[in-house]
């Protein structure tokens, strides 16, 4: 199934998007939800973001050969005991389609295409052998950066903060597996930028939601991003970003 | 106004705490309520936190001691252009009165009484001056922070994001003043460790809502604390700790 989150005429709602239309449900898949029967064409309705999360919970560096091209080439080897973590606010949230907001102090913001898992339930303690229990589903993220403000001080909470800086979607797909190969590829203007493949990640899924759910609980709809592969690269104002991962659809996004 | 949210037989409800007694509000403060007239003594009531924010924004060192006491004794001096924040999640969030769980894996957990302010509705861009217009009322929080961890990585996502890492109340006071000077004093077991007053913060308030709101939207109910002054100190399991702010009440919390 493809969840997507849509409006229509100032109504929003929970759909399933298939063979390009989108059937209508009330109510929520986190909680309890309805099939309506009503579809609509996607040229009738507005896809936002997939869900909107309590957080945004990312890991940072977690391909070796991102870690390298950001001046870690060390990382690989001496992997540390676990990831780094940081928050990214429900505010960064935005849709495939919708535009991303250039800082007016941004000097040089970078795209991070990655890997999102959709939170099903109230988690603690998830064991890593059981994630799949936690997870809705998958989607596409891109993690944007400005790389300024990050260098300035080290932290991410400014650089990765921003409203806008986290498009979400197209859609949740419910269909995965436990060690997905899913090829990422990200495009700036047609021109690929990123290449990467999951396996390549260093923490797996498991070990990421046990270690992020061992400190804070995870709430229905909360999102995770896995980290991004090398090729992270810098978009100006007017530049269209194209995210691509296999059975994910393909997030479309452009820079005001 | 001192808002408090409370719990009777089940039910949820934003009250009125004036001379011990609780009255009810039906609505909340930050939309629209109304005032049913129904009133509760404390012992009646549980008290939760004032309020459960999307998101709670913090800010490192604003106090120049504070910055001194870990390890940073230039800052003052050399006080960075911007302050450094950082999110903890709305999981973190528990009441005065609410017992704080020490995380499994904690060694050092310290304590961190801070002044919070409750921003009143959606907010972008607030200009320094005119903060007072953006802010519903102002609270004590305690920004526990397992130092350890926080030293490994010098990030503060995991070392300040725990489950009930964040007290907040008793009570949201709505009589505030532009330039505060209110004694911010906390308590470990009944002996003093922190005596700071809100007038030697390095970033006045203004600022810190001017910085953080170009960055992020702020929505109704968001927190943001101010900093902690000097004096913070460990607690262990069993410990109570009280913290006391002019015109704010006490806040109490045991360790697990």
């Amino acid at each position: 199934m493809q969840i997507v989150r849509a409006k229509y005429e100032n109504e929003i709602f929970y759909g399933d998007l298939h063979e390009g239309k989108v059937t209508r449900y009330d109510g929520s898949p986190f909680v309890v939800w309805e099939n309506t029967e009503e579809v609509y064409d996607l040229e009738e309705i507005e896809l936002l973001a997939p869900v909107l999360p309590s957080k945004v919970v990312a890991i940072a560096k977690n391909y070796a050969k991102h870690a390298a091209e950001m001046g870690l080439p060390e990382y690989s080897e001496n992997m540390p005991e676990n990831p780094i973590i940081f928050i990214k606010p429900s505010t960064s949230v935005i849709g495939s389609g919708q535009n991303i907001k250039y800082p007016t102090i941004g000097e040089h913001v970078d795209i991070e295409a990655e890997l999102a898992l959709v939170i099903s339930k109230v988690s603690k303690n998830i064991d890593k052998n059981n994630w799949m229990d936690h997870v809705l589903g998958i989607t596409i993220a891109n993690d944007l950066s400005e790389r300024v403000l990050q260098g300035k001080t080290g932290h991410f909470t400014r650089a990765k903060g921003f409203d806008t800086f986290c498009p979400l979607g197209p859609y949740i797909q419910t269909e995965f597996v436990d060690s997905p190969e899913l090829q990422i590829k990200s495009y700036v203007n047609g021109d690929l930028k990123q290449d990467g493949n999951t396996r390549d990640m260093m923490f797996k899924i498991g070990e990421i939601l046990e270690f992020i759910s061992s400190i804070m609980t995870l709430l229905p709809g909360d999102v995770i991003l896995t980290g991004t592969p090398e090729g992270v690269s810098k978009v100006e104002r007017g530049d269209e970003i194209k995210i691509e991962i296999d059975t994910l659809g393909t997030q479309i996004n452009t820079v005001e």
